[in-house]
């Protein structure tokens, strides 16, 4: 009997759900349907859904405020689908997979029962952005879906293999126990995909793989992975750290924001009882980036464009981006099997590419210009030149999929409690 | 006639005056004497003085409570000692340099006038903790010595050639501006010693010269310099940003401070009328770094410890100087003539070299162990293998020369006025 398995993505704004088989045979799940509601911050609330050659695109919603509401929403047009005949009672549903960003000292994904959800809420005091939208879908599911298994998978699981030399900060030692101060990085779903479909695109063991691994979004980050194990990133205690974003300031000198403004340490407007963050995080999270350098978040037309802000956040881009790929190759010892583009600018952004492949020439790489241009279909496609010493590669990375994956890869493990 | 200079290095506890003579036929001025007056902030205050093989050590010194104090000290010292006939009177001294951390936008050293010491003492909001003990020893040195031509070095001058691109954060541009938020840099003086002497040692103009330079000591940054220019470096708006020291955190996430402690934005104990630090920054620069993580500040210790602490802090150093040897190879494009070490633990920490090079080995970079651990004599030594694709260097740099040599070089300009 094939087994559903939802995977849920919930940002402040849109609900995310795709839908998967897994029938026992094979290890990766088979999607069925992908259904999203947009805008539940700014309305119109839309739905976009995808199943086969079945596509519905912007259709307008009423009475849809909430995460809950959207979810419920999504789980009826499911069930009523009378193409997606899998799944027509919501009993189908087998699994549901949580992405949560911060997950703490969590080496890997969990059930999530009373006690890890409160643990996960206790987290949310380290990333109060970017946990809290999880946690409300996650509350809402599980009253919706009670008899299905939900599990959390965490961004940050993946780094829990970096070594102490490279998590720890050089600050009090007892504040950064006591705080749970250190480097945990993000992105490690996408991460874990890249490094399984490359492992196979390369046919390399994972064991024996070494990358430098960009996911490059609107929120970006670098990992430096060796052996198929995250070594190091650019994303610290917070995702604020390292590459900057569509609002994000990435590293910057950390006094920075206490001459920014005489009230980086108050509460921010955004905050609420339950939500902590000073005004210092809401500024470097959410008002800095290329939307405070060009006043766009589309960095695919900052790429496109002429206009010198444009030009200039395009140039701090490419030499950030650089400045990890330098160090990650250092930190491998120059064993590097290959450098890899994922996230929506590094699969898209074919200027950024070539732009920094070509700055790294004097490490081995080298772009094919034609396959940049036009990357083929494929999980992972090769842009990188033949006679080049490392590959280059773009890699569609799929978080809602690797969940998925996840679930069935470890159906033993979820199914004992 | 020939000309005395005296180079001053103001800290909060110490005061150091090196004596030159300028003869007009060198480019480079002759070293006559150095004294040093320790302890101002932690009596007993003493003194330590030498000029050619006389050497005083460790005097100890009664009612020396301040940075002129010390300063008058000194000077009524110098003249009065017979072996130093050409500074009798302090009408002498034509000029006095004087390192100022932190330069704004100022290209080059600066004679200090009304305007200039008024616009160096607003430039101190920015770096409160690092500008106010060389404007008090300013201030004492231009009234003790009227008739003295006052030029104020600046650490951050050597950084104004890095592009916009390197020295824009993204962040509000508005702000920024109105703030003046930018990447300065630091350690310039230095830099500027290391590029001269390099540059003859390696017999090629400095202008087509390309350097990763390391200046590591209880303050530690990393420099990439192209064609004898700053192209970029570690430090930033302050010098806490970029790599650890011994009580500094170095680049750490920017919101680390906020979950560090709920007063990262309130004013620090040490704040007074004239100097505002908040607590985060007073914990940052002056609570963090080995002193944090081992209890000493002695990298040297460190070093030579078999303690984790030791060995956790010694790996986390290394780590970060590799990040930037990475990144700032990728940045020369490879184009690299040396890979320079300087500073206190630079010159002295063989250990750190050897393991900093080993793993740079992948970018044409090797060790030669006997140079490595016995350095000979000499401004510049080579303690790379010989058939390494690229030099390793140490360079005793000295920033007190710099400035005397800046005097000569730049006598005319400063002559006009």
């Amino acid at each position: 009997m094939p087994r559903i398995i939802l995977s849920i993505n919930a940002g402040s704004s849109s609900v995310k759900v795709s839908v998967y088989e897994a029938n026992g045979n094979s290890d990766t799940p088979n999607q069925l349907a992908e259904a999203q509601v947009e805008g539940l911050t700014a309305p119109p609330t839309k739905l976009k859904y995808e199943r086969g050659d079945q596509k519905v695109k912007g259709k307008e919603l009423d009475d849809i405020n909430t995460q809950e509401d959207a979810f419920r929403y999504i789980l009826d047009y499911l069930t009523k689908d009378n193409g997606l005949p899998q799944l027509n009672h919501k009993e189908d549903i087998k699994f549901t997979c949580h992405r949560v960003v911060h997950g703490g000292d969590y080496p890997k994904a969990q059930i999530i029962d009373e006690n890890t959800y409160h643990h996960i809420a206790t987290l949310s005091d380290l990333a109060p952005l970017h946990n809290a939208p999880a946690l409300s879908i996650i509350r809402a599911v599980t009253s919706i879906l009670p008899n299905a298994k939900n599990i959390a998978y965490f961004d940050s699981s993946f780094h829990a293999s970096m070594p102490p030399h490279i998590k720890t900060y050089p600050i009090d030692q007892k504040v950064a126990s006591h705080n749970q101060l250190r480097k945990y990085g993000f992105h490690g779903i996408s991460y874990s995909f890249i490094t399984h479909a490359v492992s196979i695109y390369l046919q390399k063991p994972a064991s024996e793989l070494n990358i430098i691994a960009l996911h490059l979004g609107s929120g970006a980050s670098a990992c430096a992975i060796q052996g198929g194990k995250s070594l190091d990133t650019s994303m610290g205690l917070t995702p604020l750290a390292g590459l900057p974003g569509a609002t994000r300031s990435g590293s910057i000198d950390p006094s920075l924001m206490f001459h920014f403004t005489h009230e980086a340490g108050m509460p921010s407007r955004s905050s609420t009882k339950e939500m902590h963050i000073t005004t210092a995080e809401e500024i470097l999270n959410k008002k800095s980036g290329w939307k405070a350098l060009t006043g766009t978040t589309d960095f695919g037309a900052i790429s496109a464009s002429q206009d010198p802000e444009c030009q200039l956040a395009f140039d701090i881009f490419c030499d950030r981006v650089l400045n990890y790929v330098g160090s990650y190759y250092v930190k491998l010892g120059g064993e590097v099997d290959a450098l890899v583009f994922a996230g929506g600018i590094g699969e898209r952004g074919a200027r950024l590419r070539k732009e920094v492949v070509g700055r790294v020439e004097c490490l081995g790489f080298r772009i094919d210009e034609g396959a940049n241009e036009k990357p083929g279909e494929g999980v992972v496609v090769d842009v990188g030149a033949q006679e080049a010493r490392h590959h280059t590669l773009v890699c569609r990375t799929d978080e809602q999929l690797e969940m998925a994956r996840g679930v069935v890869e470890e159906a033993e493990r979820f199914s004992k409690k």
